[in-house]
């Protein structure tokens, strides 16, 4: 009996356990697992439009185990691989004990992650877009804003500030992104009698000079020019620096206030493959020989975005889905050819073309050598991703959907669900307020680095007076604590002086630990007596 | 100018808000306002078909401002009414700034909730079904745990366990969810080759000895035959009495082991109504008269299931969307009398009927005398459900998935959406483990009542030998810290010894709360040192 292990259920490892199934199935002895984070495959090229709801929410992803009727899908995610003992060990599900698995063969595709460490504000304050819960995240965060900005019409700044939407990264998935969320907020706007079409802003931010840098610059110059003609801004050069609660920051100083930041930028090594001892290039993708095998094992083999396959020209692979599935195809050959001691074959592909969709009717395509733009580019995005589609059912939701979009408005529904977040990390720069004297407290904070001042103003909220400097946090301290007397307003402004992290802890929460344990009563306790909010025991 | 607020986005709540629309078009100055929690209105008798995902998840709701184009749609929570003051003050948003609305004429209309506080374990461990969230998380839970069972094949009991699903309450709703998720899960069940149909188990718990007590004995007969003949179990004349992570526990000492467990029960006032000092009925519904007035104010309305109106036999109305149109309209109209100075109408309507589904092509039905059941009730059922909802497009969608629903199979995508969920409370009762030695730990708790031993045993986890009490834990004790430690099983188990409330923390969000408060990190420290798992200092 060989065990065969893939680990990754995208476009790599799903199409590889397809091609072993049907490479396999003379073999009598074999055992297929594969593990994936979710119990779907997305179809990346479609995910875009879960923004506007033209496509059915589910209907962009396939579940894993309609495509791989004869493989153990197994929906955990890996911890960790040990390659000398040749086994793979995944997170515990509802009963806290390890899940190992031994395997003969093991297929890597996991994939990359995007990962925002070590970015300012960026694991805090911006949405990644990678998979169906990060698509629906940014889709109800954008109705979150254009509802809240149909409430807060008094506050002309914070009502901007609403209908401000921002996207990092002008490659296809960046480009994607913002003529979806461009086109669907404006078109739903129309349905907020106090939202003003020419209050939104959807702005592209893009490192280099120019968008699309995956097809040639007449491509890209036509690509912008249809995003500008919608009302896409584009703001070129220019790198997102930080991010905060309230705004994005580029490299050249500029503040741009919004609550909703989408960044599809970087693309990072997946941890699992990080924390593995083998051969890897700069930039953390496994080296692969032409059969696919990870240099120095027969048994492990690597593919997709976490692999460097060798192409014919020398440089490795882009990391595109026609890619992935035709590596997927010969790792499903050459094990079975392993198994049964015949030759292995080698990876020679060297792709038919790129395609983006910018929105309604409009797509740039770069097919064998032709460059297309316009209709045409966007029918043929429309007809091959569809018949790329695995699955008829899907395929045929899909073109219903597409159907009834041409008649019916587009959807507006706020799928909200709620949960508590609990504590969390948020980033401030200089200048910006944590809270204001005035507002309602629901949170309690602990500046974790950085430095703040709080400020109090004579006069009222409207008309403020003098300001008066009350102190100075330093890290460790706590702030915000009057929030646990009650709904009384808060008395003092907490603005940031240097960049600071703070742990905001909802108010429920910090009162559920604060009851029990008594060393943390006892520590907020002894702030609020300094600071004169209760009386000196 | 005439200020008028609705408070509640239901049936009653937005067709008052319609039917406000059409009454006050032909005064000049009126200003209408609606709040809601969510963007939607969700049409309550097609929610249960999320569960399978018949509908779109989308579908089953329709967005508010669609349906109320000349209202001022606000999603918002209402926090509290101030009936002298005629203010109505809402949730703040993303800034935490009250927002106070003043009104001349207020119509109530915020329904109910099932209210779980008081009931030992269910605030923690039952599932609530209201609204479209609520049914999404059944859903998702629901494919968890087939998703589960396919990984946990060597643990018989987790197994079945597993695969138990519990509906608490056998009226209209709980049986409509209870035959919906037994066909989803006996169809899906057959892409989980590690899950035996046999194995599943879907259990409805009735306080009274038949179900549908709605309608008559014969209908609610039909009803539990044609349950039973797909395989759910009647649990008649018993109560939910307790719900812990584990199991749920009827009044009769019952134990039924499960990871899902619904509760359409109890229904309870909206404390936005429990808040008000109003005239209300025992069971806490406004007591308004035959013009739908609230008793003592010739300004505020109530309707819907917050309210006791009249019929003409005297008893108040039953909660059913039918009478909340009909109460909904006659406001409307009797709103702008008043404001002309007209006569008001009066409430005088006696139901048309009662019908509720039974899954695939099944129902039963009252209509108008009649008693009607099998293939022609679930026709009629959807005919008229269609015909109810509201909108062309919505009716074009669902008849689109109803048709889609009959050449293709249930969609099984499981829709996570991964976000911490911070602290929570949890329940156990007598016997039962909060964690075993070996187990994986990924959270610390405090016990907050209750009692529980530490037991640590000497042999293998397979043949667990003599077990020696180490410890027994009060309230205010912390247990678990060791999963601080780092990737360690834990060394003992902790096992329930009176019924128990603790409060469980996620590793992660400790970590972050001890790193910074010092009182926390040394309240633990101690108990660590004092348990001999850290040198004295």
């Amino acid at each position: 009996m060989k065990r065969i292990v893939v680990v990754g259920g995208g476009f790599a490892g799903v199409y590889a356990a397809r091609a072993l199934e049907r490479h396999l199935s003379r073999h009598n002895h074999w055992d297929l697992s594969l593990f994936s984070r979710e119990n779907y495959f997305v179809f990346q090229p479609m995910l875009p439009e879960v923004i506007s709801g033209t496509i059915g929410l589910t209907d962009v992803v396939s579940p894993l185990r309609r495509l791989l009727p004869r493989t153990h899908v197994q929906v955990r995610e890996v911890e960790s691989i040990d390659l000398a003992r040749q086994t793979v060990t995944a997170a515990p599900g509802f009963r806290q004990h390890p899940h190992v698995v031994e395997y003969d063969h093991l297929v890597l595709a996991p994939g990359t992650v995007t990962d925002f460490r070590g970015l300012t504000g960026l694991p805090e304050h911006a949405l990644p877009f990678k998979n169906l819960a990060d698509a629906l995240e940014l889709r109800t965060r954008v109705i979150r804003t254009l509802e809240e900005a149909d409430v807060e019409v008094d506050d002309a700044e914070l009502h901007r500030q609403l209908l401000t939407f921002v996207v990092a990264g002008g490659g296809f998935s960046g480009v994607e992104i913002a003529a979806e969320l461009n086109d669907f907020v404006r078109e739903v706007a129309r349905c907020y009698s106090r939202v003003d079409p020419r209050d939104i802003r959807v702005v592209l931010v893009q490192g280099q000079d120019r968008i699309l840098p995956e097809v040639s610059p007449k491509l890209g110059a036509f690509a912008a020019k249809i995003l500008q003609r919608r009302g896409v801004e584009l703001a070129l050069g220019r790198r997102l620096r930080a991010a905060t609660g309230e705004s994005a920051i580029l490299d050249d100083g500029t503040v741009i206030p919004t609550k909703t930041l989408v960044s599809t930028i970087p693309s990072s090594p997946h941890p699992l493959i990080d924390a593995l001892a083998l051969p890897k290039t700069a930039n953390g993708r496994v080296v692969v020989d032409a059969t696919l095998r990870v240099e120095g094992y027969s048994n492990v083999w690597a593919l997709g975005d976490c692999a460097a396959v060798p192409t014919r020209g020398g440089s490795p692979c882009p990391p595109t889905a026609q890619h992935a599935t035709r590596q997927a195809r010969l790792v499903g050959r050459n094990i079975a050819a392993a198994l049964d001691g015949r030759e292995l074959g080698r990876f020679d592909f060297e792709g038919l073309g790129k395609m983006g969709s910018l929105g309604r009717h409009n797509a740039v395509a770069e097919i064998l050598g032709f460059n297309i733009s316009g209709f045409l580019a966007w029918f043929l995005w429309r007809t091959i991703y569809l018949a790329k589609l695995p699955g008829w059912g899907r395929r045929l939701k899909v073109m219903t959907s597409w159907t009834l979009d041409l008649v019916l408005p587009a959807e507006l529904v706020e799928l909200r669900l709620d949960r508590s977040t609990g504590a969390v990390h948020e980033h401030f720069e200089p200048g910006q307020k944590v809270f204001g004297q005035g507002d309602l407290g629901d949170r309690v904070f602990i500046l974790l680095s950085g430095r703040a001042e709080v400020v109090r103003s004579q006069g009222s909220a409207v008309e403020p007076g003098v300001e008066r400097v009350l102190a100075t946090l330093a890290p460790g301290e706590c702030f915000g604590e009057m929030a646990l007397l009650g709904n009384v307003p808060r008395n003092a402004t907490v603005r940031c002086v240097e960049p600071m992290t703070v742990l905001s802890i909802p108010k429920r929460e910090f009162r559920l630990l604060a009851a029990n344990v008594p060393g943390l009563r006892a520590s907020f306790e002894a702030v609020m007596m300094r600071r004169g909010l209760l009386p000196p025991s």
